[in-house]
């Protein structure tokens, strides 16, 4: 009487978790520095010295009640109102505070947006390469994930593959930017034109599409990236937050929906949220995780590294002869594989305690993506080790 | 577009959260010391300052990449581990670190032990009277609620009832000892009666019968009463616990299913609970709170305000000519109305300033409930108010 369903997934075993666990499992054989583990996206500097002494100094002089008692189930009020204030201050919204869900992390501000604006059998759309947990995130809401094909020349959107797989059952588009894994920035041209294309849409239809926008990584944008704030574009448009990247705090799981105020039904959209959380048992993120967080919302940590990182990569890889798209944000980048089976590529890079994460996971076949959220010291010594898998197993490659 | 489902459910408001708002707002009005507001379960007591100090210790000596990292989704394994342990020794189980699985509170815990045991169409047994969101927790899964009637002697099980409402299409039978909103806890030889009786329908049937164990309330258990531990009994069994009564960490969301070693498929029900957080946006606990309350496990606040204001309240009521069934455990208490109409009972009390909560949304009528987790200088207070409300609006009451 166990249920099948979740029985059958557990043989699908996340690649990139096995890939980390072969990491791990290296490393205590040979040392984990000498293993250049790009698997994880998992930040590798701290929160900000001010998380850490807002919370201690709320532990030491306010009542534990307060800190640690129920929090209405959309969240704490003044921290709600205060999202919604720092949101407006940085990207001239007009957001109040019952236009914000908090949320554990993405993968909850994800799971209550689905469920608000799709029905089972409606689809969602996502542009590949895309984060290969939207699958069963979109899955076990009943509603169906459609993947359009992607635009291998900038890793911006493919319209005309947008415009092949749209159809009427179409309830929500979803977007990543900054994007995992290509670390791609969809720019002020691509969100003004696909906010167009689903404006004609929604008109030829005669319903709400909605976008959906998860942006975990909005505030890792490197130094000429055009970033815009997508909502600003598209009515029907929600952002899903989270503050594990921004302020390295990837196991609190804190994050928030926030709506934007002219959308269909802007103001029942959080508190269907919380009739949402009642069944999937969320509820609320933890109220200290709350309160913390309300006391540091404009900081990030020092995420500089991350763009040192993606300067040394892009000119290591180019330089080999990869294929590469520049990143503009996050910590990722998603070159293109020496050979058409990036599995086979990835492989051969293991050998040489090269972790790559092979691209067919993301939706694309052929490419290959790199997580560099390690120390900087260790991606200089990566580099002479890529030289040497390249040299070794594709004499071929042109390396400039 | 807005999801139709969830939309409607905004009509049905929580009647206990409306009493709560009315009681705030009425203590704005006349203060709220003069308020007696016995609606909601929310501890009024403050975490062990035990926690309070493991907290800051850890801030201030650990690294923030390990307190705030990322948790494994099952939870951190130094943690499960600490809960098996403390379950075995105050229990005498067998739990390893593989049979825990951390959740966000008991909510959560009950949302993945849900979805593990059932499938879409499957039943759900729960004994009235019951907790009102076990509804939309078991809805949204897809199984159906199914109540049995209320054993209104003693608040245990209803044999007779359960007999005839038990039925092939029976997945689980969740129970909820100490009882909200009853009060009562389950004696040994109800537990051994029912496991009797599931193990009887297991064989008849010849498919598997889950039982459920919400046990919040586990640790506030009066001096006298018989508090077996569930699992004990039945194989096929699983805890699903929180820490917000016991450390009184409601706003902390953290608690965990703990599998029976011996039920099916207890090598794959933690790993089955992961990937259905998949798909609920759950993910984990967060990591500083599932390193917090494992340095606290075997400790609880100073739960014994709880049985002095039970001990004022049942003799009070008692002495009023109620009729109640004596709790052993949490903060509640259960008597039967005045008068049929429970709804009516408690608006004539509300004119008293006395906040009850009716029955009828924990499935029976004609009592009400009163959660006891208030100063008992309140509780004092509230008294000669209950005796002038039944004096004047219940002349006929027999006062002993």
């Amino acid at each position: 009487m166990i249920n099948e369903t979740y029985r059958q997934m557990l043989k699908g075993k996340s690649v990139i978790r096995e890939l980390s666990e072969y990491a791990a499992a290296r490393g205590r054989e040979i040392g984990y520095g000498n293993v250049f583990d790009y698997s994880l996206g998992n930040p590798s500097v701290p929160c900000p010295r001010e998380y850490t002494d807002a919370l201690i100094k709320m532990l030491k002089e306010e009542d534990p009640m307060a800190i640690h008692g129920y929090s209405p189930s959309l969240g704490i009020e003044s921290v709600r109102k205060a999202v919604a204030d720092s949101l407006n201050r940085r990207f001239h919204m007009d957001y109040e505070a019952g236009h914000i869900f908090m949320a554990c992390g993405a993968a909850g501000a994800l799971a209550h947006a689905f469920r608000c604006v799709t029905k089972p059998g409606d689809e969602i759309l996502v542009f590949a390469p895309y984060f290969p947990e939207y699958g069963p995130y979109i899955n076990q809401t009943g509603a169906v994930l459609k993947a359009v094909p992607a635009d291998t020349e900038n890793f911006q959107i493919n319209f005309h593959a947008l415009e092949e797989v749209m159809n009427e059952k179409v309830a929500a588009v979803l977007i990543n930017t900054p994007n995992n894994p290509s670390g791609a920035v969809y720019s002020t041209r691509t969100i003004q034109k696909l906010a167009d294309f689903l404006r004609a849409k929604q008109n030829e239809y005669g319903h709400d599409i909605f976008l959906i926008s998860d942006e975990p990584y909005r505030e890792i944008v490197f130094q000429g990236a055009d970033s815009p704030y997508v909502s600003k574009f598209y009515d029907n448009s929600v952002s899903c937050y989270s503050f594990s990247k921004s302020l390295s705090l990837p196991g609190e799981r804190i994050g928030y929906v926030a709506v934007n105020p002219r959308c269909t039904d802007a103001d029942i959209f959080a508190v269907m949220c919380g009739q949402i959380s009642r069944g999937i048992g969320h509820n609320c993120p933890p109220s200290s995780v709350q309160l913390g967080v309300a006391r540091v919302l404009d900081r990030t940590s020092d995420v500089s590294v991350y763009e040192t990182n993606r300067n040394l990569l892009f000119d290591a890889l180019t330089s080999l002869g990869f294929q590469v798209v520049k990143p503009g944000g996050t910590f990722y980048i998603f070159p293109r594989a020496l050979e058409r089976d990036a599995n086979a590529f990835c492989m051969k890079a293991k050998n040489y305690d090269l972790i790559l994460v092979p691209s067919d996971n993301f939706g694309v076949s052929g490419y290959f993506r790199m997580a560099y959220c390690i120390d900087t010291e260790k991606v200089k010594r990566s580099i002479p080790v890529f030289e040497r898998f390249v040299r070794e197993e594709y004499p071929a490659a042109g390396v400039r």
